[in-house]
């Protein structure tokens, strides 16, 4: 449960320009502030299964995008190469450049 | 002309996984296999107007996922960044990292 948050936190991180208000509305309180569904759904005064079928769908939208995309999968692969970088470089203005790389935003 | 087209060549590259086979297809055909709209639309037996329109859309829709996504951007950012690693880097494996960086794919 605590692998399938941190994806969802990504993929939320990467894909949430591309969801509605509601969608990131409810996926920001349920992932990122830890709501439980009863919370949210007494929040915006709809039913638990209403919220619980909106997070579900936004969860497989993220899925579906991270699929066609995969920006997640990238990232994960170019942090890896970016820790090798920072490992082996001492000049201090080659590690400044490493620094702009991971904060291209 | 040249400059738009670049821009939705790498649009495209980026994004062509979210639209249909039908975009893709004339999206191929007229920017990078540089096909007129006349023949894409004996090609397909449709109007001149209708593949117009359909690549007018698709144009739309790629600057619309690049507002939100901006992965255009970023990359013009990290090969910039990149570039200047390459001219100060003389170390084989730090090279090699480097490349490693530029084919994740």
């Amino acid at each position: 449960m605590i692998e399938k948050t941190t994806r969802m936190n990504y993929l939320f991180d990467f894909y949430q320009a591309l969801l509605t208000s509601k969608q990131r509305n409810y996926m920001e309180l349920y992932y990122l502030e830890d709501y439980s569904l009863g919370e949210i759904s007494e929040l915006y005064q709809v039913s638990r299964q209403a919220v619980y079928d909106n997070i579900k769908r936004t969860e497989n939208m993220l899925e579906s995008y991270e699929d066609k995309l995969r920006l997640y999968d990238k990232y994960l692969k170019q942090a890896s190469i970016i820790k090798q970088l920072e490992m082996e470089i001492t000049d201090k203005n080659l590690l400044s450049l490493i620094q702009q790389l991971k904060e291209i935003d």
